[in-house]
């Protein structure tokens, strides 16, 4: 049955979310997005409309809202009559819009971890510090909740989970790796918001190990890996949201995870994080003007949805899954690699934006045709992956697999 | 004759001053202190006070004052009886206090060229874009006004005429070195204002050679010195204040500044100018909030001052200057070497603040006594050096010459 959605978010996220619910309203139905600023929503329904992207006559409206406005948003939810809210604004906004779905019964799916402004790298364990809270009263009214179903996390889950479903037996190391090895010709910038980019990184880096979380230090620990068509990268253990689902979800695993930087994004983080730009909290201008560090820099560096046109290279995202099968030690890798410059070409935006959204839509079409459709909060890694990986394979990310040495494609 | 003195700031240059003055309240009289903040001066006579500074039993009076309300300043001159201002507070008031003491008859002194908050770096000539389209007033009212009389500008000025009066008989090259050896011991901070010392560097670089302004990149030229007592430094082609006064007041003579800069320095400049956070513009956050980047900056690095308990190691500030003598060829280096644990221990601040406070009150010592009280504006290099070095010797900075490959004191 289709269903109606509303995209909440206009970055480059939303973007690509939009030109994906486009190309599959046969499977989803009448499409909404909304954000503070309208005219970025207009623009990306502009863009969909530009690239022929709607597989068939339908709507898709542009509203201007601040979810953090809860009552604004069910009253949204309500007049545009959707059945699953994508949220793709800012992390800040999810207990918002959780809260929104809840009172109006309709399914919602986010990307990314709840985040407080005030707090960065909160204490593990974090669904549960927010998320989680509310499994039980969405469990009784029957509401969907997906969480974290963007790339990472999102993707990477269902990647652990098929590794535990049919390579192993039994699971014993879980590490994520993300490597995006595009260059986007500009002197710095991120590839999403800046202020969630830097806030992943200015805390305690936490891992799951031997079945208790280990802290180390951002850039303390890092590791050579040599990945499918990017070849050698460089990766450092960092805190992220999946590691803390998974860590429950997968019990006995050791759960890491790995971001690839270059020297140069190293040297700048560490300049504005040692000068105090990357704080969350606010300083006093000598004129007595409060204001935060972190928003300035982000107000500086480039837009990451400007970035698309010129980004070439490619990603590598994956999971290196160690066990044991049939009595032996055993790993798999299992990975998508996309392209920026094809990302831009289909949707205009680039590589990260791409990998983040299209899960979401995929998502959201499980939703839309009663596979994931669960009536309850769930992780990726509770639900079943193969058809989630099927469809997004059809609908532009494929899976593939590196087991003895070899690399072959699985969900193409 | 006995002069009262109002200082304008609370910084670190102004707490030195602070202290000097009290040192010679027997040349100059009643002191005063004003700042937007009076609980600033309110500490800085107390550490005068700690320090048992007046040489003899005197006023010493702390007021709030914001020195940009031009009536307000000439409220406070008339008020307190001064008549001598000591302008230390930012470079941006100059024009305001300059406006102040020309209405209320008093003389004026600074330490540093003007500058408007929005305009960085401005094409040349800096002094006759502001300071000097006053100069025909000053000589008509009489008004003593001592531009630029801290160490660079200021001493390193009376070097270049101490050399071309008793050194040489023409001059053809004035190469101003400015090195800092000593250490701060945090990862980055200035020793002046962060917002008066970036916009110093962000800009074009001008020098004056073969009688024309010439254009560089910052960092572009560099040279290695090798200096008395701190021995090889890198030191960069600068623009400074004084390039211009001495193009005009020495003829005939390339002029060029060079400061010294670790790679570190250079590093976290050259990333936080890419990144736009150098900016005097305005730029708008996310939340609709305009700051600009430059004052976030300032408010997140250390106060100069508090760097000088912890601050070791010495300064180098002095001038190469070649000309002809006897016919031939000749250079002589005037330097002088300053100690930052040393000027901490006596006046409560580090060397750099000391080196440019301590020039301001030799020069207000200079007018109370006549020898440079000249009735009209003048740069440090128009007025006697010889008066000036030796107080100055007398008061904590000696004056040190480097000729035919030897060294010797002149004014110790």
């Amino acid at each position: 049955m289709k269903k109606n959605v509303l995209i909440i978010g206009a970055g480059g996220v939303a973007q690509v979310v939009a030109h994906k619910c486009a190309q599959n309203n046969d499977v989803l139905g009448d499409l909404h997005i909304a954000s503070r600023t309208k005219s970025k929503c207009d623009a990306i329904i502009e863009s969909v409309h530009e690239k022929k992207a709607l597989k068939q006559p339908g709507v898709f409206e542009a509203h201007a809202l601040d979810a953090l406005d809860i009552e604004a948003t069910k009253a949204l939810i309500e007049k545009t009559g959707v059945q699953i809210v994508i949220n793709v604004g800012t992390a800040f906004l999810n207990m918002s819009v959780l809260r929104a779905c809840m009172d109006t019964g309709v399914a919602y799916i986010d990307t990314a971890i709840h985040e407080e402004p005030g707090k960065i790298c909160e204490t593990p364990p974090w669904y549960a510090n927010y998320e989680w809270k509310h499994a039980d009263e969405c469990k009784e009214k029957g509401i969907t909740a997906i969480l974290g179903a963007g790339f990472d996390p999102g993707v990477v889950n269902a990647y652990a989970r098929l590794a535990k479903d049919e390579y192993l037996d039994k699971v014993t190391e879980i590490d994520i790796v993300d490597i995006n090895a595009g260059s986007h010709g500009k002197y710095f910038a991120t590839n999403f918001d800046p202020e969630i980019n830097f806030r992943e990184f200015t805390g305690v880096v936490y891992s799951w190990q031997k079945g208790q979380w280990q802290t180390n230090q951002m850039f303390e620990i890092g590791k050579e890996y040599d990945l499918p068509v990017v070849g050698k990268r460089k990766a450092y253990l960092c805190g992220h949201d999946e590691v803390h689902s998974l860590a429950k979800n997968m019990e006995g695993a050791d759960v890491r995870f790995w971001m690839g930087f270059g020297d140069h994004y190293i040297n700048v983080f560490t300049v504005l994080k040692n000068i105090g730009l990357l704080s969350e909290k606010p300083v006093k201008t000598a004129e007595g003007l409060e204001v935060v560090p972190l928003k300035v820099v982000k107000a500086c560096l480039p837009d990451p949805a400007s970035l698309a046109p010129n980004y070439e290279g490619k990603t590598c995202i994956g999971d290196f899954v160690k066990g044991i099968k049939d009595g032996k030690e055993h790993e798999v890798f299992i990975y998508n690699v996309a392209d920026h410059k094809e990302a831009y070409e289909e949707v205009g935006s680039q590589g990260i934006s791409y990998t983040a959204g299209v899960p979401a839509v995929a998502a959201a079409m499980m939703v839309a045709n009663g596979e994931w459709d669960v009536k309850q909060m769930a992780n990726v890694e509770e639900l079943p992956p193969k058809p989630f990986l099927e469809t997004l394979g059809r609908i532009g990310l494929s899976t593939w697999i590196r087991e003895n040495g070899q690399e072959r494609a699985l969900f193409a």
